[in-house]
Parts: structure tokens; sequence; C-alpha cells
């Protein structure tokens, strides 16, 4: 096992002074409150953030009835964290004033350096990181959306809207794809502890980031997404020392030629072979995704169930009815990840053909219960056998929300939810929920915000549910 | 390539009289409104269907108006088609008088039969196959929800919800799955010319039904979802007939041996391997597909662009912001499947850099257009230079409605959404739209029900549309 090393004193303050400001400036904000930085402005004031807020413009005024000062430097208090939205050039003055007002660490919003692969544009980035070396804080991208820290009610980019809280950390190589996945955030449950948007990486890189959320208390695991970070050896190594104790689920995009391409226009970034990244991912403990929808899926089974080494199932489908043809895609689905789904003890069985009869049913695990839908008694019943079955390490509700609704009613189905929710915590082994969109798709998303608000996971298929345990099952087996 | 041969005469009529019948009993239906035999009435009247509707009970009363018969054979006027919803122990009886009666065909939701493996209900199931043989008529089942015609307003099974109408068959051995597949039909605009769920196939097979369809005019592609159908040597026999006229997508279930202990149970399917299954099909020119979601993509995209050999694309992202990560996600997904996404034409080029500017933007293909986010004529001027790509032959719109409504609002978003909608028609280009789920899920709903209404399919993830564009292509290029 490698040894992992702390993080020195002074870079451990100045990423809690990035993630847990206790005043932030937004410098290109104005009067106009349709511009990007006084969105950010209104974002902050509306998300809950408790610190000090400063618009900075060179034009004075009030936005939203804050003072905008001229400069940097006239701000009366100190300043941990700069959101720029300046044009391109000018941000060299800016960080001048930076060094000056001694900040903790800027974000730049601002675009058009190293990616244009202009010259001209790629030396202005290079002059960005030595004046924050020389002046002695970090700056994140450019070309980004940031850092948010839900706990701290800072949101991500300029939206008063702040990711669930919770224990995944998120390091993102796309601005674009880390609001993705603060929106999933907030549908699906998923709790995130710090996210950011790293952009051109001119001085804080991948691995400084990983580093931090890797000693964090309050991040588990962590998802990152790249195109092809300038400090990937280091990252790598980073990497090795947090998957013994942490698992790290990787998404790396232009893998393809075509891929590569427009990675190369959006951060700039050079291209290596995918099969060398494969190699070193896995070699370093991380698990390798394959996309932003199993990224989050797996974030979501991790925070659902823990650390699953066999996680072999129990499923519940057939609801209402279909439930034959539930039970052999989600059977298929499941055995093509190489998770088993194994045969309920005799036992079970004939307690389960007792339950349930024999006509219509599927008592094999999966089990399905249509026959005797909508009893709420013999689904608590069928709950509580196949959690007894030593053979279940995680049970899965299959759910047709569309025939529920259509053949047992709303209430029924909250009802139904109910027990779903409840059972996880009262059985002892956890539950998520299967739930395929349909006909039904706004009753859907209500039944999908009820099971998440009681901390149950829900996937859209069976085949994106089995691909999460199959990822999170990797991790753990490499760590065991 | 092979000959095809004719469906005869009088079973073409036989499957005419099923999906257009001018008359339908609902056998076992009765004056509880709740029971299911009752639902199915009630389907009937509210679906829209014009043709003559029978109760048949032997309690006899009245059920919604309409009087319940008390025996078939009481019926004044002719029976095309009986719906079966009396208990397994009644059906010797009920199938008596439909020969008497000389329907056309019967389909039983009544179930029990050979799925339960008990030799009882096994022989009672031959018994009813050689009565319907020496009666005349059809069956279909037992053990399904039988068949749907949306164009002659039949539903799919106890509902009154009619499928979108339109070119695509559906052949299932769940009833299930063809009920999902009924919803989707609904929300994605996939549009059915018949859809049959065929259950323990003791008379009509998965081959007689392909046979049909293959020779019915309103039909141009079939799907179909198989556990192990009985008839697995005349079914391939006949696939091999149909697909250099009309692709055939195959799902088939039971693949792994806990898919296939569950389909014994469902349908007492017998396994085969699934590497035979997989080679056969290939042999009868069909293409296999992985799940009802992948079956679902697939039929609406061979609807939405019909044969692409080539299938090259060209993608537009980044419609507000993120079209960075959008734009690599996009170019792997492709590249995983095998799909080119050609780089545009220096002239092209120059012409987006004019239009789009240089910081931020990604013009290689995809290109990402956010830097002039929510400038309908930029907008509507790149789909005109990607269109005019002679290397482009479908247009990806990736759409991010997230943040569409976060920045641009709703109405700027919906006339985009025009834009989109128009631009396939005016420039003789196909285009369709990927449109990932997020925080706003309820707008999403209604930006996609709008794409949907006017012709254009959505996709939920671009890997999901890749794959939907490889099977096409796969179909294309096997039949060339």
């Amino acid at each position: 096992m490698t040894v992992q090393r702390d993080l020195p004193r002074k870079q451990l303050e100045q990423f809690e002074r990035m993630f847990y400001p206790r005043s932030i400036v937004v410098a290109g904000a104005s009067t106009d409150e349709r511009k990007m930085g006084s969105r950010w402005v209104a974002g902050l004031l509306g998300s809950g953030y408790k610190g000090e807020l400063y618009p900075v413009n060179p034009g004075g005024g009030e936005l939203l009835k804050l003072p905008i000062y001229r400069r940097l430097t006239e701000i009366p208090g100190p300043v941990d964290l700069v959101v720029c939205c300046v044009p391109r050039d000018r941000v060299l003055d800016l960080l001048d004033d930076c060094a000056a007002k001694r900040i903790g660490a800027i974000y730049f919003f601002t675009a058009g350096f190293r990616e244009t692969g202009d010259p001209k544009w790629m030396a202005v980035e290079e002059e960005m990181a030595r004046r924050a070396r020389a002046g002695g804080f970090r700056i994140i991208g450019p070309n980004c959306i940031g850092v948010s820290c839900p706990e701290h009610r800072i949101p991500y980019g300029p939206s008063t809207m702040v990711n669930t809280a919770g224990a995944s950390g998120f390091i993102s190589q796309s601005g674009g794809h880390a609001g993705k996945m603060a929106a999933l955030s907030l549908t699906r449950g998923i709790g995130f502890s710090k996210v950011a948007s790293i952009g051109n990486c001119c001085d804080l890189g991948s691995a400084d980031f990983l580093e931090y959320l890797g000693q964090d208390p309050k991040t588990q695991a962590v998802g990152m997404y790249l195109e092809g970070p300038r400090d990937s050896a280091r990252l790598i190594e980073v990497m090795g020392q947090v998957t013994p104790r942490k698992p790290v689920f990787v998404w790396k995009g232009g893998r393809t030629a075509a891929g590569a391409r427009a990675a190369s226009s959006h951060t700039g970034a050079l291209a290596a072979s995918a099969s060398v990244w494969s190699a070193a991912l896995r070699q370093a403990g991380a698990v390798e995704v394959n996309g932003l929808d199993e990224l989050a899926d797996t974030l979501l089974l991790y925070q659902a169930v823990g650390r699953q080494e066999r996680a072999n199932l129990g499923i519940i489908c057939g609801l209402t009815d279909g439930g034959g043809g539930e039970a052999v895609l989600s059977a298929d689905a499941c055995a093509a990840q190489g998770i088993d789904v194994v045969p309920f003890t005799d036992r079970t069985r004939r307690e389960l053909l007792g339950l349930l009869g024999q006509v219509g049913s599927v008592l094999v695990n999966p089990v399905d219960v249509s026959q005797r839908s909508g009893d709420m008694d013999v689904f608590e019943r069928t709950f509580e056998l196949v959690a007894a079955e030593p053979g279940v390490d995680l049970i899965v509700v299959y759910e047709n929300v569309d025939l529920l609704v259509t053949f047992v009613g709303q209430p029924v189905c909250h009802m139904m939810n109910d027990v779903v929710a409840r059972a996880g915590q009262k059985h002892g082994k956890p539950v998520i929920v299967v739930s395929p969109p349909g006909a039904v798709d706004r009753e859907r998303l209500e039944v999908e915000a009820r099971l998440t608000a009681a901390g149950t996971a829900v996937f859209p298929s069976m085949e994106r549910a089995a691909k999460a345990i199959a990822n999170v099952r990797r991790h753990c087996r490499r760590t065991k």
C-alpha cells in the first residue's frame, strides 16, 4: 500500500480559502444585471452564501444593492477568492491587484488563451501563472467555471442553485460536464463535497485537486473528467496514493481520433493513446468509466451502497404486470456485467410460491410479484424473504411507473414506494430502484423525486444500474 | 436475394381479421368495472375503436351501457376477434363456442399453461391449439396481452391509449416489453403499424407474425423481442426472406444463464446458446440489438432517417455553453460505434470562424456555437453550412435544456427548436436531437414533446443515438 504524503500546510490552507471563502470578489460584474459577471453576483446572493461579496468594475456604480468597487485594491476587507469575468486583455493587471491584496485564489471564466493555439495568448497564459506564483496565490483555469462547495453554499457557476451536499468530489476538465453533473446532483440526489472545473490548468492542475480531495475528510469518493491534463504523470502518482482509501472513477474524454481533435480545440489537450491511459489508470487503482451518465450512476451507487465486493443481487420486479420480461432483462443485464443473480434457496422459493401463487409468477430470482400487485403485506413479506437470503447483498426493485399509475393508481404507487424507501434500513441490506422512462414521465419524475428525497437511489435502466454496480465492485476488489 | 413466398390468401385474411376486426368480444368482462376483462372493454370504448364490441360473461348484466352476453354463441352479428380473460379452467369450453361462431382469432390474456411446467396445464395448452385448428381459427398466446393496431384504433392491452400510428411492427414474447414499447411510442413518437404480444405461441408463432408483417404494406421495419420461440428454425427462414426488403431488429432475451432461467419461468422458453442465436440472426440478415431502449432508439432512428449506408455525422453543440465537453463526448461516442465525424472542409471552417469567432469555439466538427448563443441568424447559418458539407449525411443537434432554459430562457429555447425542427426539410438532410436529462426535466419533457410532435427524433444521450445509427447502418450495409 502506497504511503500517502500529507499536503503541505500552506497548500491545504490555499484550498480551504478557495472552497470555504470568507469573502468573494467578482471582477467584471457591472451595473448591467444581464452581464455574466453580474449573474455570478446574483447567484451568490441567492444561493445562501454567508460571506462577504464584492463586485468590482472600473465603471463603479451599484449592482443588486451592492456597491461596485472600481479596483480590487479598494476593497476594505480581506479577499479569499476572486471570480474573473473580465476580457482577456485585462487579466494581467487584475493579477497584479490580486497579489497586492494577498488573495487566496482566482478562477478565470475568461477564456481565449492556450486553447486557441495562438502564440500571443499562450504566452499571456504563461505570464498569468508566473504572476500568481510570484504573488503567492493560486489560479484555477483559465477557461473554466471554477469551484463549488455545496456545504458552504457556493453554487456551481453563475446560478443560485447549489448542488446537493454530500461526499463525492468531482474534478472536470470540462466546465459543461461539471455543470451537467451539478444538474444531475439536484435531480438524482448525488451529494457533492466539492466540484472543480479546472479548465486549462495554467497553475493548479488535476493532480493538485485530487491530492486535496484525497485528504479532504468531507470527500469519500472522487469522480474525474479528463481530456489531456498537462500534469498526467503526477496525476497518476497521486491517484495511486488516493485509491487505496477512496475510489477514483475516471471518464477520459478524447479517447478516439475525432474526440481528441475536439479536445484539442476545447482545452488545448494533447492526445495520448487511449490504451496507455487505460493501463495507467488501472495501475493507479482507478476505475475507468465511459460517459457522464455512467460516472453519475457510479457515484450515486457508491453513495447509496458503499463498498460491495460481492454485490450479488436480489431482484423484485413486476410491481403491477409485465414482470416476466422484466425478470429476463434484469437477469441478462446483470450477467452481462458479471453480476450474479443467484437462485433463491428452496425454502424461500416455497414461501414465495405460497405468497404469490404459481400462475404468471417467476419465483427463482428475480421474483415477479405481479400476481399480488398492490397487496402491501405481500410486498413487505417479499422484501423480508429476499433480504433474508444469505446470497443477496443488494436488493433491486424494478418499477414500471407507467403500469403502476395506470393499474394501481398514484396513491397505491406512493404507498409501495414508501415500503421500498423503508426497506433498506429495515432489513439491513441496501435497496435501489430501477425506473425506466415511458408514457407517464411527469408522474415518474415525481416518484423518483420522492424516492430520492427518502435517500433511495434511482436508475433509469437495469443496464445502467448493473454497470454502476460492476464499477463499484471493481474498485472494492482492487483495494481489498 | 431470397424469393419471398406469398402468404396464402386464407392466412392473410386471418391476420387482417385479427388486426382490423369489425367486431371484438371480450370474454370474461363483467358488471364489475374493476375486473381485467371489464377494463379491456373500457379501453376499447375509449380508444376510438369504431367496430362492434360485445362483453361476454355467464352472469349476464350490463357493463358501461353495453349488454353482457351470457355466451359467445348468443351474439347476433359475426365476430372477428375474441379477447379472453376467463379463468384457465374454462378456456376449452370457450374455444368450442369460438368454433361454432366461426371467429377469426382469439387471444388469451389468461395464463398458467405451459409456462408453469405442470403437465396438466401443458396438456390443456396443446388441446387449445388442437381445437383452434379443428375450428378454423387462430390463437394468439396464451399468456399474452394480444394485438394492437393503432391505425384501426386498437389499443395495446386494457387501455384507452393507442400507440402512435406509423410504419414499425413489433412482435414480442413479453407482454410487458410490448407495453413498455407502446408507452415509448407515445412519448417518443415511434409510429407502429402493428404490435403483437405472442406469449406461449401454442398456435401462431413468431414466424407467422413476421411473415405477415413482411408482406404488410403498412410495415416498413420490424422489431422483435424473443426469449426462445418454439418455431425458431422457421423464424430464421422467414427472416431471411424479409430482411432484404425490410430491416428486422431483434432483441434476444435470456442470453445468459440467469436470464434463461427467468425466461423458462416466464414463457417456458428453452434456452439455446446465445452465440448460436447471434450467428443465425446474422445469417438471416437481422440486426441484433441489446435491450428495449436500444430497440426503441433503432426503430425511431430508422423512422426518422431511413436507409443510411454511410451515416457520417455533422454535429452542432454548445447551444448555450459547455459546447467543448459536448463536442468531445459526441465525437468519442460516435467513434466508439465506428461512425465518422469527418472534419469540415477548410472553406466551411473559415466561414464558421467568421460566424462564431475563435475564442471558446470548436469549429472542426462537432461545431460549438455557444459563443453566439441565442442568435437565430447565426444558428440558421450554421445549419446551412453543416448541411452543405458533402461529407455530412445526417445532422445531430446536441441540446442541453438545463442551460438553454437557464441562460436564454424558454421562449428563445423554443425558437431555436423551431429552427431545428424545420432544418431537416429545409436543407434536405435529416436532423436528430440529443437531449440529456438534468435539472429542469419538466421543461426538457416539454421541449422533447414539441420536437417529437414536429417529427424530429430525440435521443437521451449521444451514446444511444450513435448505437441506433450504427444498427441502421448495419442493416443497410448487409442489404445493399
